[in-house]
């Protein structure tokens, strides 16, 4: 198979995989289970791969990294919205 | 900055970023906003990039997303052992 097709399959797949987590998120307004630390650490190293994704110049890893932080960023509003401690 | 050691950097966040994920839902035994739905398209997605990453002979992208599958199917393990229909 086509190396880029690889790619772009394999980036919608990871991008579609998040956006039920926000949906729900969103929907039902709850964060419990929702790590801080993880989404804070995820966001970082998701912007490293676009970086790397220019480096080696390749659009698959730019895209689906980029949309991962954006969704990513949105569920780190929601969280700081959302998040009251009981 | 070498691009291996940027896509090393990028692959441990997100390596880590995925671990409190697994430890809280271990402790917790609480998979309620767990998507199952998310965890499948997603472990399928993780594949097609270990695949991606062998086709173009990258290790930091086979390393990083062969530990995210092992994670997520960990995941999916803990969703099945703990989800309980209220």
């Amino acid at each position: 198979m086509d190396e880029n097709i690889l790619g772009i399959v394999a980036g919608v797949l990871t991008s579609i995989s998040m956006i039920p987590q926000l949906v729900k998120v969103i929907r039902e307004k709850n964060v419990e289970d929702i790590s801080l630390l993880m989404l804070l650490v995820l966001i970082s190293g998701l912007s490293l791969w676009v970086w790397y994704g220019f480096a080696k110049d390749e659009l698959p890893i730019i895209l689906s990294n980029a949309f991962a932080v954006l969704v990513n960023v949105s569920l780190l509003v929601c969280y700081m919205m959302y998040n009251k401690k009981k």
